[in-house]
């Protein structure tokens, strides 16, 4: 029963305020004729601070691609170790007991990715398994939960190892004078977070049901310019009004697990910007509390890219948790358009940590080499087998 | 069962021979004072020919990122997908019956990545899973391989498609004067290939089990380096030497499974260079002729990157495949230094396609919403279960 433990989520040391930020369009962008509309724009986020890897001065500056990137590199090597130690402490997993780690991040590019790196110089079994995604934006926290959800699923009493890293700040790119760059201008921050889903035991998000939906004929939406001057990240003025195409997918997939959508007791979603929260609340029919995790993660830290469902995540555990059994929506949203969602139980323990081991060692395992046709259970939706919950 | 079944490959209308090569080389580098250990290493690495996507002279000019991203963009687009029909049509299937889509490119960058144009343009489900990975090189085929097959662990029944792209001619970097990149230049070439893993039926190898090994400490030889002129590779000398670490890892995997890697029946491995192969020879203690269609490949096309276990394992097919329960190994090698491998068993066939669907519709499925324990019974090697072949 893989269960999304509670995530580390560590911001860095350098603040900008909403002030700060609208102080700054005005001083850059004076004779920008579309200036009140981006200042407008920016004070309807709800974004009061955000916490970037360099300090403003530095991160107005554009220093050329290959040292934007050794910098993402540098900082994320500087970020990321204490980040995951905490995690797997939450989990209470030692780092050799992890079978594989998922690496989300959209605003660096490096090969081998940060993964083979954490392997070597902190202690991880060279035969744990790396799953790098750079190019589900947003929406890679949803998808890291996904194919860890998937993986355990596939190797009973694995754990997962999720890592997302968002430096947005590096992606700041000072000819980029669109409303919609503006806009981001005012919307993204810097994060590192991780969360260990582990294959047996754990408090957490019990995982049950994953699906994912792409908005047909939206790719152009959210983008990537790949240029000289590195990624330049494109917003279509579109975007907020996603959540009507987004919301149908989420009620079927709580539909398809026999659940609905609009009754759950918890909602982890990724705040893009308000609206996608607003408009979640009206679509699903649901108090704007039951967001408030997320709007908290906005408001306090900006949209922090994938780092946004486990950010929301992490207040919900600070908060107490929910009752055992609850049933929850963990969802991220990005690129594509891309939906990446799923459906879970709250669960303080399970059997604890000692007896799961032993009840593992007691798995039985197919004799034939093959694999088992009574498997995970989980199947998805074209597969051609029924709701079974 | 997953079922890896026969590929598509397709290299583009543009060829260059080894003396075409050589004679760019000589003519390029004429001052250059490593020129004839270049000309050399070109001349041992076996390549014959190589296809890219634009004429030499094309090739040759870098125009800048921006315009060599772009460039990658619309012959992906222009390629790809008559790839994907073959694939789905070896493994007779249709589109809407594919329920993830890996997509494995390290030489070009987009976000979305093509996976969300291949859902929107050639009719695959909304619903279809997107895994785009970008950071695993010539290691990528094999993961690609591996996560489908994981993927159809936690879901019996699924179908999984590959996708892999690869233009290496889009990385020449005209300012790169290092042996390494020298001999780069003589040895990669350029392909798509797809593959289809199938959950039921299908003909191919039947995938049993996989792992993945990271060398310790080699994170730096073979890398990027992301600059504004794009992605630059760096290869390390001590890369050809690489088997000597990686073979005791496929002897581990394989004796994991309770077989002998030294006595399969067939081999399809990443072939990065002609020393790979003779060192596998050597440490596995097989016959050159083990190697052929990896070797064939090699000479054929050159290093096509996370492509060439496909092409490999096309010409596996192309020659009648092997007797049926025959045993195999597939490994991709790449940075990291990572191998993704993979066991398997030749099956040609299984249940017909009609009698797959319907012994699908049978499978039994937990009642409780929970994962099974009984799942897909293979477990990564820090688990705690035994070895059950």
């Amino acid at each position: 029963m893989p269960t999304l433990c509670r995530p580390a989520v560590a911001v860095p040391e350098h603040v900008i305020t909403r002030e700060e930020t609208l102080d700054l369009a005005r001083a850059t962008h004076a004779e920008h004729p579309q200036l009140p509309l981006a200042l407008r724009l920016i004070e309807n986020t709800g974004v009061r601070t955000r916490h970037i890897v360099q300090p403003i001065e530095e991160t107005l500056r554009h220093p050329g691609f290959t040292r934007r990137n050794a910098v993402y590199e540098a900082e994320a090597k500087a970020r990321v170790p204490a980040v995951v130690s905490r995690a797997l402490a939450n989990a209470d997993l030692d780092r050799r007991e992890i079978d594989l780690i998922v690496y989300v991040s959209c605003t660096g590019f490096m090969m081998p990715s940060l993964t083979a790196w954490l392997i070597n110089t902190m202690g991880f079994r060279p035969e744990t398994r790396q799953l790098p995604i750079a190019q589900l934006g947003c929406a890679a926290g949803g998808a890291a939960v996904n194919r860890a959800h998937d993986f355990v699923c596939a190797y009973p009493g694995s754990n997962v190892l999720i890592v997302s890293c968002e430096f947005c700040s590096l992606l700041y790119q000072p000819t980029d004078l669109g409303v919609g760059s503006l806009l981001s201008n005012g919307l993204f921050g810097d994060a590192v977070s991780c969360a260990v889903v582990r294959g047996e035991g754990g408090t957490g998000v019990r995982l049950e049901r994953n699906g994912s939906h792409l908005v047909p004929d939206t790719e152009s939406w959210i983008s990537y310019a790949v240029r000289e001057t590195g990624f330049h990240f494109l917003l279509d003025k579109r975007v907020p009004g996603t959540m009507s195409m987004l919301a149908p997918a989420l009620l079927t997939l709580a539909g398809e697990h026999g659940w609905d959508a609009s009754e759950l007791d918890f909602y982890i979603v990724h705040a893009g910007g308000p609206r996608i929260l607003d408009d979640l609340c009206r679509f699903l029919e649901v108090e704007p509390a039951m967001f408030r995790y997320s709007r908290a993660t906005l408001t306090e830290r900006g949209n922090i890219a994938s780092s946004v469902v486990f950010d929301a995540l992490d207040r919900l555990f600070e908060d107490g948790g929910v009752e055992d059994g609850a049933r929850g929506l963990i969802a991220g949203f990005g690129p594509g358009i891309t939906a990446e969602s799923a459906l879970g139980r709250w669960t303080t323990g399970g059997p604890a940590r000692g007896d799961a081991r032993r009840a593992r060692a007691e798995v039985p395992t197919p004799t034939d080499g093959a694999v088992s046709a009574t498997g995970a259970g989980r199947t998805p939706a074209g597969a051609g087998v029924g709701v079974d919950s």
